[in-house]
């Protein structure tokens, strides 16, 4: 088919009261992305150039679209909410292509194979307009649908407020995507006429003009679930339960493993290698690329990081803006954040933070440390309950820990600080200067044992706390 | 209606065996409240008054109830499991009202709405007997249920274990609502016999009497998930899964975003602001009330307490009476409890707990501390690895930081002890007297490097494992 | 029935090329138990000897079933991969039963009622062949399942890719568990053909041969759900969520309650006493034995552990291979493994971690502690930030607390060490020699308390950074 001679135009012009915030709906992301930018990226995806029909809070709009390079977008606006009819008329000025294609804005699950089955109808059908509709008999979720009814060879849609027939009969609704001949739109638009009880104009009056008219009206079908719109939150959940079954499904497809389909989300631009395994409740969001052969445990919620292969998360792990080298481990009850790049062979244990901080191979920190701001070496061993001391209530200072180093256990590096290669320091230090190469660096006091008094202070504590209780 | 003409009966004597459980089956929580306060409550609300049936660990039962302040509430015992019929009628003496409701203790579902619509079809059409019923002919999920069959204009209802007819045909249950008119009831309740098998006297029966008699017989539908009956821990759970999405809803319609609706639990009684997004696998338990603006990371599972407007709580936080101001930030990992209160605008970071303390503004606890005992007033920065030694073996003590205080990483602070405004202490340091406000208090020993001395001591720990791992 | 007239062939050769796996995936788990041993236990159960048809990877294979004791387990290879007739063909040297049961390998829900229904209807009826088939007219889920086509008093079995009708017409599919009288299998196996699209030789032809000759095919239905094959890694997804369904109803039924079934998972082989509640999202693996009354905490992951009565686990626990006695508390944010035994009534709390040591009754390590290789006694008290040093860069060593110390918080416990009965340790000591019983042992700088410091250290710092920021 001809691409050239199609444009569209998105409506996104509405308000979104039904979600009861202060961010325009469009703006809500699903599965990481915000639903404006589904229908824009297939119309980019088909090379149709768009209009964006645009009013209520147009510049938060605009600010998250411009993040992003559409190459043939421009933008239109409605100046009044009077419905979807004057939604397209105030559109007219653009009007180039032969052909009109018309889509909901907050239709996310709308794709590209549907708009080109409607394409190609159109243009075999040979007829003013053609629409995507849909079967759903079912009163609840098909309330707000327009409804298609069919009546001695005259299609008309009427809007779910004004229908009064049967749901079990009129059992067609309209998915919102039309395709009009350009010279059809342009002759009859402006004949639309507000609607007495909302005062609004709407488009899909259209199609019984063009069915009176005998100037042709085509329809295809698309399952509800692709069609779906959203108005409310329970809708973009629902939406939302749609395109994450879409996305895990593909990832079933690439060889990957799920302990619990159900409980595990995965943003739209997440990719995951063959061979991995994903945990019960894993929580994967934009910008995450998993390598082959990796393990990821239950629960572990990583954002915008990159693994490689075979790199084990244990459950319980909070990632963010972080690398993490081949074979490495993170986990259980690990916090990585800040920009960390953590290379390969690296073991990160519970209860460890790492942030803002590089950190190269064979390095172990296996427990209740935390690291930030530092540059760590290859080898290294930190011992549990190591302390960067970073922050001096005014600065972040960095901490430099060569290759080889050995930090003994509840260690507090002062930073600036810098630990060389081999050296070793001793168990619970206060490390405030360089240690060299090779060097053991100790900073603590004698251990000293007083006989028999510690059953003297329990004593005394005891008859304390024995005068305390009775004296209160 | 005239409600002040009805009084209610319910039913909550029977055993429980399907449970397996010690404690009675109407004492097992669904949505955070006990079975048995969902009709109780739910009769409060119309204003009704209640006789209620009880038997089988009747003590227990009335401990809870007796927490809660109904009204107009009186207990009926029934001295042996004779059945539904003998239930009733051990009631007796207590009627006063035209009308008498009878409902199961064990189906919390049952709105009140339900219970007016049967009021309102009994009133209309003056019978001696109304009840009502729901659809199903789905044989696992109606057995135990109740059938009604309806021939020749007769009524009646048939209990399952004699039931032998086709679940298709009458597929309608009994619903184990009723609402008779007084004077039949003292008329035929006396009349009604066991039956052989079971040796139980069926309250049901009296449907076929009045049907036969001609005194009138009414019926209202329901759906099924809202008349469900809790005989065994899995229709509990599936009774809990109906309710925690009709709360859920409720959520949504009030502007809450929900990233994962399907492992998100919430309590009957908790309040979620408008514009709040609660994450994955959230749990939400009794006497919890959230603000506005907030954001619940996935895996937190908060029990009464008390979070203000913007609150972040990051992934896997445990929380429980606690009390969190406006715009403050907990987690990832972070333990609060023990009647904790912390202010605006502070922030408790990862593996960080606290319990027993009041936490001001602006106050920072970012890593891996233990805060017990503590009050701690604004602007203060606790650094990581920091211990309030609240515990000497026998009494609990109270550290106290004043504002602005600073305090270094792995400090321990001795309780009783006083760190006051603007006083700073230095890494490591063991904190046991007061530390005057502009002070900097340090207890540490001087680093000592002693020059190559990590070869010699990794050479000489490598010869005894070496000559260890010989001799083993 | 006469089982010993019955021996069984499971059919375990083929390549598993849609998992995208190196493993073949007769080997992936579902819930815990690799999938060829699912229908090898079930074939024991029933006292069936089996012949297994292995090929592709055949060694990987052998080395897992070998760590399973079956008494009566024989192998044939196939050398190629033509088909299922050829794979049974293969076996005709091991025929010495009556009757010759063939199943596929990777129908882990089939369940021995299942098998023994077909035998029985086998016998009565008396036929040279029967098989298992289930009504499935979606086209979705039964592609890829041979159609049962039944015209003229005629079956046969059409294999998917071949099949041209209509789901809606034949619409029951082969469970691909069949049942042959060896004398016929004897006689007709060798004269199927290869088909002329996929070179393969169907077992299944037969069923048209025995109907042709009029010899006799008997079939019986089962549930979809229970034959469901494994070809894909969603097919194995949609069959381990029927088995956890199966495996959590058993639970329920045996008195154990549930906060979320669909986000728990529980392995095959896991026992849990009445009376335990288990919250959501909890995960138990393979091996774990949990006693009665406990409550296992949402999000906790237990694995290969055993739990006495009356154990609290609280949320985000993550255990394996440990032992925990009656009444002990564990969590919130502990992590339990490496052959660790607890004794009674003790209580690890968050941010705790213990691996290769034994603890005994009543001790309590609440806090931020890591506790590796070591002994501990009973009534210890461990004080927050503790460390056992238990590595010294090349060797591990063991700690060992005896009864009733008291360990002062943020410790360094310098392996190999002892501190004795009754002992105390000051908080913030690094302890390296050996404490005697009763003894307190300090190792700690005096505090000083330098006046007015904190306020001149702030304002060098800020003027520092204020040079700092300006030059850069």
């Amino acid at each position: 088919m001809n691409r050239s001679k199609i444009q569209a135009i998105v409506l996104a012009a509405g308000t979104s009261s039904r979600f009861k915030s202060e961010t325009p709906k469009l703006l809500f992301t699903l599965c990481g992305q915000e639903m404006i930018l589904y229908p824009l990226k297939m119309l980019q995806q088909l090379d149709i150039p768009v209009t964006l029909v645009v009013g209520h809070k147009k510049e938060l709009l605009k600010r998250i679209i411009e993040q992003h390079a559409f190459s043939s977008l421009t933008y239109s606006e409605q100046k009044h909410q009077l419905g979807t009819g004057d939604a397209v008329a105030s559109t007219a000025s653009s009007w180039h292509a032969e052909h009109i294609l018309v889509l909901n804005g907050d239709a996310p699950l709308v794709q590209s194979s549907m708009v080109e089955e409607l394409i190609k109808e159109h243009m075999k059908s040979n007829v003013a307009v053609s629409f995507t509709m849909t079967h759903n008999n079912d009163p609840i979720s098909s309330a707000g649908y327009g409804r298609v009814v069919i009546r001695d060879e005259q299609t008309s849609i009427v809007e779910a407020r004004h229908f009064t027939g049967d749901f079990a009969v009129d059992c067609f609704v309209n998915a919102g995507i039309y395709l009009f001949r350009r010279e059809f739109l342009k002759r009859f638009i402006s004949s639309l006429a507000k609607h007495p009880g909302s005062q609004e104009i709407y488009l899909t009056d259209l199609i019984e003009i063009a069915s009176k008219q005998k100037l042709g009206v085509a329809t295809v079908n698309a399952p509800f679930d692709q069609v779906r719109g959203v108005n409310t939150l329970k809708e973009l959940w629902a939406a939302e339960q749609i395109k994450r079954a879409e996305i895990i499904d593909a990832c079933m497809q690439q060889g990957v493993r799920f302990g619990s389909v159900q409980s595990t989300h995965i943003d739209c631009d997440v990719t995951i290698g063959a061979g991995t395994s994903i945990g019960a409740g894993v929580q994967l969001f934009a910008g995450t690329r998993i390598g082959k052969g990796c393990t990821i445990g239950a629960y572990s919620c990583i954002k915008n990081s990159t693994l490689g292969d075979h790199v084990t998360i244990q459950p319980h792990v909070v990632m963010s803006d972080a690398t993490i080298g081949d074979l490495s481990a993170i986990g259980p009850f690990a916090h990585i954040h800040g920009n960390t790049t953590i290379g390969n062979e690296s073991v990160i244990g519970n209860f460890v933070e790492v942030t803002k901080s590089s950190i190269a191979h064979r390095t172990r920190i296996k427990h209740l440390s935390y690291i930030g701001n530092a540059h760590i070496g290859s080898d290294v061993n930190i011992g549990a309950g190591t302390v960067t001391c970073n922050y001096n209530g005014v600065t972040k200072n960095t901490t430099i820990i060569e290759d080889r180093a050995f930090i003994g256990s509840n260690n507090s590096l002062i930073a600036p600080v810098t630990i060389e290669q081999h050296a070793m320091t001793g168990a619970g230090s206060v490390i405030t200067e360089t240690v060299p190469s090779h060097a053991l660096a100790i900073a603590r006091a004698q251990q000293v044992n007083k006989e028999g008094y510690a059953r003297r202070l329990r004593d005394s504590i005891t008859v304390v706390a024995a005068v305390k209780s009775k004296t209160q």
